[in-house]
């Protein structure tokens, strides 16, 4: 546990219901929930995000992490940076450290990479039959593993089966194909109390996202009003 | 410069001549380069490679990196490796180290997220405008930052830059829409003496598999006819 209250963590101020349980953001509460450091998460506004922060994050995107004067942005980059705060998250030796950013990579660069352009082109209705065919070949051979060991890396938990997890659960993602060794190992990292936790955190910093809004709309109304 | 020869780099022995200077042992061969790191290049099959060596890569790709005791693949995860080796590819304190990989990650989840399934979608002739919209986006934004620093990190080369720029080098990227400040910066990049000899070298590299595939089918038909 961290002595101090350094860690911050950015995020939205609101977002729809749709993403609710899905921004990334989640990826660093859990991180956080798993090395045992503790965070404050602060807000940015959602509404025109694209050009509102890049003054913060050149892509106007959230999370960004802010530890003592160090500011960071990808969620990628963040984890490996909490990683090395906590063996927790990543071993300590050099064979460990190395398999576990590999693996932290994978999921950004060769599963991401296909699952969420997929995922986009499948609910615009324009599933395109190459792109498919890609993800397949990537999400068997990644099945492949998962049917050899519970982990990626060392036997053990680390932020690589995080990312990957997070990556993986997205619903439709989820039910693509028949692939039990990769639903038991979506299934095994979301049961971890720390992702739960994390998870409702989220669910509810939006819920009152929801309530600020209401507030603010009904205070533009009795504006309105008055003139 | 390193005192052993340890650091060994695998590619695939022959690539159609389309992806030559682009394979991705090339990013590997530059840092090496820049760094004054000494490195051996070894090959796997290219036929079959998607299930021919999923004991060393699981995705069947290239690159993949040897160093001592250590086996890491995943480009990005072997630059960031190599770049801990090495204060040319990336600075020592902890702002410019967090920088370096906040870059590198960006590079790898959110610019060739989108240029890598835009490409594709490219030359299958099936683009999707959506798809479109959203590289569009990401490189307006990158220009953006571009237009206001030479650099991704700290007023110098990283291998953020190194890897960024072999992004969007790819001829169909760099050539979608008018983004001064980025076509400068890839210039200013590749006009790097490395890369220059990184190509070459993986050039000649694929230049020579064409010959040993040459002799190979020379090989079978001598046999073909003796049969």
């Amino acid at each position: 546990m961290s002595a101090t209250n350094e860690l911050i963590i950015w995020t939205y101020d609101w977002v729809p219901e749709g993403p609710r349980g899905f921004v990334r953001d989640l990826r660093l509460r859990w991180a956080c929930e798993e090395a045992g450091l503790r965070y404050e998460v602060r807000t940015i506004p959602f509404d025109d995000r694209e050009t509102n922060h890049l003054a913060q994050q050149p892509f106007g995107q959230v999370p960004f992490l802010r530890d003592d004067g160090l500011e960071i942005f990808e969620s990628g980059a963040c984890l490996l940076h909490l990683a090395r705060k906590s063996d927790k998250l990543m071993p300590r030796d050099p064979v460990g450290e190395a398999n576990t950013s590999q693996w932290t990579i994978a999921a950004l660069n060769s599963i991401e990479m296909v699952t969420v352009p997929w995922w986009f082109l499948k609910i615009s209705g324009a599933e395109n039959e190459g792109i498919t065919g890609w993800m397949s070949t990537r999400l068997e051979q990644l099945e492949r593993v998962l049917s050899e060991q519970e982990w990626l890396v060392a036997g053990r938990f680390t932020v690589a089966d995080l990312l990957m997890a997070d990556v993986l659960r997205v619903s439709k993602v989820r039910s693509f194909g028949d692939r039990p060794a990769t639903e038991a190992y979506v299934t095994r990292v979301t049961d971890r109390p720390s992702f739960k936790k994390a998870r409702a955190d989220q669910v509810a910093h939006f819920e009152a996202g929801d309530q600020m809004r209401a507030s603010a709309s009904a205070r533009n109304s009795t504006h309105s009003l008055k003139e």
